[in-house]
């Protein structure tokens, strides 16, 4: 009998180096003999990256900040039954660039949205599924903020204020705060190798 | 002091007639000196039709049904802050073809998906808007296939089964018996004349 994969999210604001430090824990597990599976919210399916688009594309219209949750609940709906779900059940662990800490944190402390809404949503469409591990990439938003403008154009979500990202970040701190049996805090204003390292010793103690 | 205008929805299966019955009981209503704004679900502003579209393509991945519900009530949060309570608030009429009814017809009934989550998602998106009066247009769902299937190409909705909107037809016929003074049940099986002619009755009665 297969053993059900982990479900383990890396969440954090801009340029704090989700998407080198996830494809570096996916090398290292899969070396260990894993079946790994990395994907990306919101998106992760045709239909849900079709949804990512319709939220990230700047637009004329002001988007109404429900219509923006329910849009990322959509494209979660459809992420978690249609991949995230069915890898776990093969015993493939699971590597989620943002799940719905990012929810509670952009849309929640980001743009005030209420966070007992979001809680309705998520316990509505999720149910009981909760990511196993989040770990959280921590690093000052001015260090983050460089990064991801030295990456290239800025999307809506990243022409956003200072104010923004710092509410962002301290709201992911104090979710890591209140269960830390859950979330492992990591220090992402280190060089990427002393990061991966950290990332790496938290994943090897959930080996099997 | 503007009064506020009336919120009326036009509902029922497929090939009931409502765009036709909704553009003539505007031209009445306009006739008779209002402000009148027709509008559509899903859809009704940019944003929503684009949700609108990828809701209605045929695709080769299976859409959750989760997944479709938050995509309508998506649609439905934007066009109902960027257009339908604005104009409301301006004391014009507003003439919805489809709104949260479809869903617990579509989705609920049609798609066995739970009323009493899609109630939650009304009462989270909504609070406590909901329609003035609702017109349900009635017709045996054979009546209203031909007429369907005459107007082209079918879309994936209407490439269900006869049994799905026999059990969309029963959920209207149910929600308008429940609750009569805000449900309005017209015999669309009727000529379209005759039809125009009971829908304008029942708006003439709401008229200041």
């Amino acid at each position: 009998m297969t053993s059900r994969g982990q479900f383990i999210t890396f969440e954090g604001g801009e340029g704090v180096g989700k998407s080198t430090q996830i494809t570096r824990a996916a090398d290292r597990l899969k070396a260990r003999g894993l079946d790994v599976m990395v994907t990306r919210e919101p998106g992760g399916t045709p239909m849900a990256e079709a949804i990512r688009e319709l939220l990230l594309a700047p637009r004329d219209e002001a988007v109404h900040e429900m219509t923006e949750l329910l849009l990322v609940f959509a494209a979660r709906a459809q992420h978690l039954h249609g991949r995230i779900l069915p890898a776990l059940a093969q015993g493939t662990w699971v590597l989620c660039d943002r799940f719905t800490d990012a929810t509670f944190a952009y849309q929640g402390a980001g743009r005030g949205l209420s966070q007992q809404r979001i809680a309705a949503l998520e316990q509505l469409v999720q149910e009981d599924v909760r990511p196993d591990h989040v770990i959280v990439l921590d690093a000052p938003v001015a260090t983050g903020m460089a990064r991801a403008a030295r990456r290239g154009e800025l999307d809506r979500f990243e022409q956003e204020t200072v104010a923004f990202f710092e509410r962002i970040r301290q709201c992911y701190l104090e979710r890591a705060r209140a269960l830390p049996a859950r979330y492992h805090l990591v220090d992402a204003g280190q060089a990427l190798d002393d990061v991966s390292e950290d990332v790496y010793r938290i994943l090897s103690q959930l080996l099997p």
